[in-house]
């Protein structure tokens, strides 16, 4: 598959999941911020606020320039021209029953194709954790992973695990979901088989968030509800700005900062030692907030 | 001066600090939690949240152990038994109108006293700024300085706006202060006289911070001040977790997370590019966040 294929279908991919999204809203529309990257290339930038998602955005990116010695050797690799593509969502529902979702799909080519990979995944922030949602999520997720190889899921499933985790809270950013880095062609799979893949973890993106917007966005919350919103939010931003590695080398290279903290919740509380009352769903969410707990199959 | 002497000190001045800061309070205290470390030592953290000070921390600590590679190698140093204690301060008020501040106080040894040195400051973050208040701010810690060297105050005064500098906002924190580390014995300076500065340091802060809240908390406001507000705490909340660097040593080496983030916010709000409108109040704030501003002479 052409690199220039790739892009096209990141760029589709964000129409497609903004028009998706959109559907979910009665009346608000995503806003889009064209930019260019002084270095090289660019992107579009689109961002929602609505009766649903009380924050979104959208980002599609195709960035290209010359990797130096320090960038090259943080991501294993060596410098020389580079071209970087992809899509980046994170989305801040107004209902706390509704969970916070990210996604990101992205490639990345070295010296015109000397060197390529695919990364991305989907990973779920329930404010309040639901089983038999948390069950949903993964299912579909370990469908979609299926289809290519019975090893995806179980290993990309544990890489979310051990990447969305603040091991200064000693706990994991929400339920997880599927994170993979690096794929590049292996015996089993081809550059367009990889490309497949990738293709259809970003297909899946507005199936899932729809289904899970239509279970929970009409169950009704109070000030009870909102509070535990704001303290997992600010757990959201700590994991963001402390732990994430592509917040960190965004923003200390240069990046458009806009863009990378699109990702920041339009609110954040901070209260000093939280504790959940016991026997309560805030409480329980916090005690599931743990690796290696087994949702596909609850 | 023995390290126990200055301990004592650091101790007593969170003590006095406290009892000075409840004064501005019609009715809240502070609430303390006394901590272990389990490497060794602990500290006393206390809170306060009231009807000036929405949230408010000041901590003490004083903990030892064994310096190992990476963080002797961290502090330009070599591993060895360590020693640190100091108080930290952070104080987010209600009123808009009443700045934001920080004050730590430290003092660090090794191998008993084969290495050993005070760091610290005092930074102001107005969510408004008025100049009469910076110019007060910033003759006050002249003041301080001057009584010791007439070289520590433009020194300092730098040191503090290149460290509370967020490059990816390309914006500094709020207006500074002074802010020193390593200070270790000199030709001009022992080890009681930089003990003495950094007293005095540490007595200016009550004095400081109430006359700043005396001069503002009955300064009426409204949403749009709140709102601003908000997003100047989002701006700190970015400083501190991804620039400070002892914020980030402190997560990284399993320091007591509520005690380091304690210096968080009640509330932070983002909002995608958000630019105050001109000619505004807010407007003035964001072109004074630079740099090299001569703040004590205006």
């Amino acid at each position: 598959m052409e690199t220039e294929a790739i892009i096209q279908f990141f760029q589709d991919l964000q129409d497609a999941i903004c028009g998706g999204l959109e559907k979910l809203e009665p009346e608000a529309r995503f806003q889009e911020d064209l930019w260019q990257r002084p270095g090289g290339g660019g992107g579009r930038t689109r961002v929602i606020s609505g009766a649903v998602l009380a924050k979104g955005g959208v980002n599609f990116s195709d960035v290209h320039g010359t990797l130096n010695e320090a960038s090259a050797s943080s991501l294993g690799t060596v410098p020389g021209d580079f071209r970087a593509s992809g899509v980046s969502i994170v989305l801040h529902p107004q209902n706390p029953w509704v969970p916070i979702i990210h996604m990101n799909v992205r490639f990345f080519e070295l010296g015109e194709g000397r060197e390529w990979w695919f990364g991305g995944g989907i990973d779920l922030t329930p404010h309040f954790i639901l089983p038999e949602d948390a069950a949903f999520f993964h299912q579909h997720l370990k469908k979609v992973c299926d289809q290519f190889d019975p090893a995806y899921y179980p290993e990309f499933k544990n890489w979310a695990d051990d990447y969305f985790y603040l091991p200064h809270r000693q706990e994991t950013r929400g339920i997880g979901g599927i994170f993979f880095d690096r794929l590049q062609a292996s015996d089993r799979h081809d550059r367009n088989d990889r490309f497949e893949f990738v293709k259809a973890v970003g297909e899946a993106f507005v199936p899932i968030y729809t289904e899970l917007v239509l279970r929970n966005r009409d169950r009704a919350y109070g000030e009870a509800e909102l509070a535990w919103q704001r303290i997992r939010r600010g757990r959201y931003v700590e994991f963001n700005l402390v732990w994430d590695r592509g917040t960190k080398f965004g923003l200390q290279t240069n990046g458009r900062t806009e863009s990378i903290l699109m990702s920041l919740p339009p609110q954040a509380n901070w209260a000093y030692d939280y504790q959940p009352e016991p026997d309560t769903e805030a409480h329980r969410t916090q005690e599931w907030l743990k690796k290696g707990v087994d949702w596909h199959s609850r």
